[in-house]
């Protein structure tokens, strides 16, 4: 089976619309983060208040830079797209410029974009849909490493966590392939599986042929999707977790996330070792040895003084490494769990 | 939204192809057991040892008898259609008899079988097409009251449970409903949503169209589907549970099955309650006062004996009534429901 691989020209544009706020804008803010050498501008609806510190460009300022590619940077709730983006992007399309999505909706299936992008000789590239030949899970325990990221909720920080970890396992020469389960994480890897848009009975084979047998010493950073928590979405973490059967699972978490988003304040996050002692009593289904190798949290809204008592009061707390991925980087999991995975 | 509605003209043949086993027949065998007015006959290839005590007819002493629909009662492991059922199914067909089925193969997708199905004026019905509208979950606790069958496996009796608890409700004059959320419960009931076929962001929403809001004192019985142990279909599971939001849960399993289906003896099946306490752990995240209303065991190869020797055992271990959906009856599981729903 092969995933799914997509190819894209750059450079990009990132499409914003109507994006009421950052954490909406995670797709987009993710390839401005890492793959920045690729993006030269942004295109927004007036209304929109997301700023990813890139040139603001109009259709005729994107053609003007040599645009290649216009990747749409938002994930809508449900992940259709909003009708108020379709005469901006058949402008794009009509002007040669390459379209590309992670959404269920698909741009192919938009009859005005087809149109503008076949008039304009553009390609639309959807990037969130599965392959066609994908197997039941078998629950066979596979040869080769693997770390999960697990989240207390959708938009955590489980992508830049696994790409962190992956990141830090490079530096030391040791075999790794970070695993990409979401359209964001496709983008930036160039392959991958949208675990997410395959047909539920599916979940747990899609995710044992994202990370197949593999060397003994070689490790699969796995990218999380959802959370065990999260009344939406939760299926699908299930399954993304038996069917990766983990070694070790790092949790990750936003400090300033207090209850599971998009859910009008029901659901309440619990305190962190309930939700790894959870994570890890189902993980142990298909993997009875599977540990918590630490707890990778963004407190990108913390100072540093305030960061570092966050995260040391947490660490003593739960026993684990706690680290924030991008500001104090991912060293002690990776020592933790190159310690304690036998 | 609108639940999948089927309507499938009797009389029926129940076709088995080459069906290695009761176990894979069990849309046959449940619909022979709780629509046995509807069917006359039953179709094998010659190596299938499957009986459904119906008379065994070929394709033209089906036309004799009249039968309306063939009816595919075999679930093969993934869901796909076999070359070698193709031949029957094609004859059938062209000679005016429809066909129905709910495998993730959709019949109409075969072009032979649909160039046959044109010839002899027949239609293809598939019944695990869900509809295209369903939303992402919400979470949001909805009026009426819902009883959720979860299983230690697969093809363990949660649809039978089901069906057996929602007559004894009826039997009482209780407003109820039986909820299908697979293949074989909605032919039997004629509608309803086939949840392992969604894709897989929107398991749990499709679990929330399929129970809408209702009368406070009208039950729900939900079939279950897969299980949360079972490393295939946990997925599936995990949305419905969350997305039914159950008062209360009933336990299925079957005596016999010592480890998960299909796995080749990695998984057995824990204690059962251990498999209760992860159950309600998960089934509190979205409905915290979810509560376990008794266990429903197939007990089918036990004598009388030793089913009530097993049954009571069983009871007293768990402290909640334990019951065979059929032998027994699911009157104390309906008792206990109905006294500790509040």
């Amino acid at each position: 089976m092969h995933l799914t691989k997509i190819s894209l020209e750059a450079p990009y544009l990132l499409f914003l619309g109507d994006c009421p706020d950052m954490h909406h804008a995670k797709t987009g803010a993710g390839i401005a983060f890492w793959r920045p050498e690729r993006c030269v501008g942004q295109m927004r609806l007036p209304a929109c208040p997301v700023d990813l510190g890139l040139p603001e460009m109009t259709v005729s300022d994107a053609q003007g830079a040599g645009v290649r590619t216009a990747v749409i940077g938002v994930a809508p709730m449900g992940g259709r797209i909003p009708d108020v983006w379709l005469p901006l992007l058949s402008q794009l399309a009509a002007a040669g410029i390459n379209i590309a999505a992670g959404l269920h909706t698909k741009l192919n299936d938009i009859p005005a974009l087809v149109d503008a992008a076949s008039k304009g000789g553009a390609t639309l590239t959807d990037v969130r849909i599965p392959p066609p030949d994908i197997a039941i899970g078998k629950g066979r325990l596979r040869s080769g490493k693997r770390v999960l990221m697990v989240g207390t909720d959708c938009a955590v920080g489980k992508k830049y966590s696994a790409l962190a970890l992956h990141r830090e396992l490079q530096r030391r020469d040791i075999k790794t392939t970070f695993r990409a389960t979401g359209q964001t994480g496709i983008m930036i890897a160039g392959e991958g599986l949208p675990i997410d848009a395959v047909v539920a009975d599916f979940i747990s084979g899609a995710a044992e042929a994202l990370s197949p047998d593999n060397d003994a010493d070689h490790w699969d950073v796995i990218e999380g999707q959802g959370s065990l928590l999260n009344p939406s979405y939760s299926g699908v973490s299930l399954g993304l977790l038996h069917g990766s059967q983990p070694d070790a699972i790092v949790l990750c978490h936003d400090a300033e996330r207090l209850e599971i988003d998009e859910t009008g304040g029901d659901y309440p996050i619990p305190e962190l070792d309930e939700v790894i002692d959870d994570a890890l009593r189902m993980a142990r289904r298909t993997r009875p040895t599977c540990f918590c190798a630490g707890v990778s949290i963004n407190t990108s809204k913390m100072g540093d003084f305030e960061r570092d008592n966050y995260l040391s009061k947490m660490q003593s707390d739960l026993g684990l490494p706690c680290v924030d991925p991008i500001a104090t980087g991912m060293t002690p999991i990776a020592n933790f769990l190159l310690k304690y995975a036998s």
